[in-house]
């Protein structure tokens, strides 16, 4: 059994050597940015949970590695065309790809990254490798499909609760209960624990990005790696948002609205009047505890998987890291 | 035996079932885009190389469509993204998806028909579907290095034409190789008919796309589907440039140089001036000469293959139709 932060260290000197054999191809302009955007990547996350899931069943995490590199390529992949579609010039303090390089080397290196995705799976020796590549292809199509709905609710008022829980769903859930079901797949789990750990993975990925939302308007400053009111200053239709307007009386809802047409504003000033009616709204509160509901129906299915409790343990760990944001 | 004629029909209803079937799927914005891209398609003789490989060596050539299909979706993939970075608005008198829609927008349904290609192969029922899935991904990958090195190109005036034929190689000829050898693979075929069924793919890729190159400058305007001289305009490094750099004396080579880094002409001047420097250094006799060798290639290849000859007649037809651009 391996803790997480051994599991951190294993698959980042494996991310790491890639890299560097990245760094020796030809062409270099089509490697060299692929290379450039796993270097960006934090606390390897997804590739983790593949070998943790996979180490629930199997000593031998070693051999489950190519699959864990698959999701962590393609993961970095949508992070990078993300970037180019958002504009977002800055990624964890370094400059996004489109803006090291150029946009027409973030478009084919991401093309070439969503490839060698499936080229690393493909290097993944398992007598479930095709239902491997099945999972893998089907979830990475509904990223697609999260990002477009992402883009979609920007230019739309009525985007209601449900179809936002779908967007996130989509979006960002998926491949964290794809990265799990990956790993027991490998393993040669039994297809209802497969199917267990996909959906603990889809609860617990639904409470992280709503978390995310909530920590975007009311985390500590200090603590948080990004500007505070960030969503509320570009107008995204987070849950906290969308929840807003659907309590506010017709005066209240006038003034949000107001705020999203606004085009010149100090952000500042902004940010605390939509807080302001967050607050007066109890926005903070309903919040925490639709994040709670998902992330208790995690916890629901953890305690249901049929893997003793020592064994299973690390997995309720990486359910307290995500939602304590230590990542 | 299927004709060539009966496969294309085969296949371009299929894929119109296809484009019919994303018209209805969510969201909109995602893959309406998609059905654009394919419908835009010409002759399908990607697909319809898959299909006549199988054909080879089966007559059931309904169960490889998927794998048509998913070649299809790919290289339409490969043009959206290509027009893109090309910025190129048009495309067979259609808005190419950029233009038509938004970038956003063509690098999302981009990203998704890539791995829409690799759930189609997946749903193509063969022993061999991972040896098919290894082909196709090792063969995207190199269409990536292929796009990248012809961007490269652009800002070098050392190309080699050794670097040329191995850009076309990789940009051009490995798709239609892959796509013979994907139905052979799908049929069973033993791994020597195979291999040689790529490399005849791969000798015949790469005289076409020379051929296309030579009649970019010396095609008759009315049978052109192009303007006559736009790689000269544009100053592409095509086989001619390259060429005529390599066998011009200092002077010529200098007047050529002049009429590249010229920020300011009259198209017609200029391809007038650079097609009667081909002229002088016989380049179009040079091309046809190592067109007929790669050609000759091909058919040799052919005649190798262990298949009697009324049933391999129909890939001998593809090569002319394929030399004589009837497509």
């Amino acid at each position: 059994m391996y803790s997480i932060k051994e599991l951190q260290s294993l698959i980042s000197s494996e991310v790491d050597n890639e890299i560097r054999l990245l760094n020796s191809l030809e062409p270099k302009n089509l490697y060299e940015p692929v290379g450039y955007a796993l270097s960006m990547g934090g606390k390897r996350l997804r590739p983790v949970m593949v070998l943790l899931a996979y180490n629930l069943f199997n000593d031998s995490v070693e051999k489950v590695i190519p699959a864990a590199i698959a999701i962590e390529v393609f993961h970095n992949f949508t992070l990078l065309h993300d970037d180019m579609m958002d504009q977002a010039e800055m990624r964890r303090n370094s400059l996004s790809v489109y803006k090291k390089y150029n946009e027409n080397i973030a478009i084919l290196s991401g093309d070439a990254m969503s490839i060698m995705a499936y080229n690393y799976l493909l290097n993944c020796d398992s007598s479930n490798q095709v239902s491997m590549i099945r999972l893998f292809s089907e979830t990475a199509l509904e990223v697609c499909e999260g990002q477009q709905y992402d883009m979609d609710f920007e230019s739309r008022m009525d985007v209601s609760i449900q179809e936002y829980l779908n967007m996130i769903r989509l979006k960002t859930a998926v491949l964290l209960a794809g990265s799990l079901k990956m790993g027991a797949l490998a393993a040669n789990a039994p297809e209802k624990m497969t199917a267990q750990l996909y959906d603990f993975g889809l609860n617990l990925g639904i409470a992280f990005q709503l978390q995310d939302d909530l920590l975007d308007v009311f985390a500590v400053q200090e603590k948080f790696g990004k500007k505070i009111g960030g969503d509320i200053a570009s107008n995204k239709k987070t849950f906290l948002l969308l929840k807003a307007l659907e309590l506010a009386d017709l005066q209240t809802k006038s003034i949000i609205q107001d705020w999203i047409q606004k085009k010149e504003f100090k952000t500042e000033i902004k940010v605390k009047a939509i807080t302001d009616i967050y607050n007066e709204l109890n926005i903070k509160k309903i919040t925490e505890n639709c994040i709670e509901d998902f992330y208790q129906s995690a916890l629901d299915i953890w305690e249901k998987i049929d893997v003793e409790k020592e064994r299973k343990a690390e997995l309720l760990e990486l359910a307290k890291m995500i939602m304590s944001r230590d990542h």
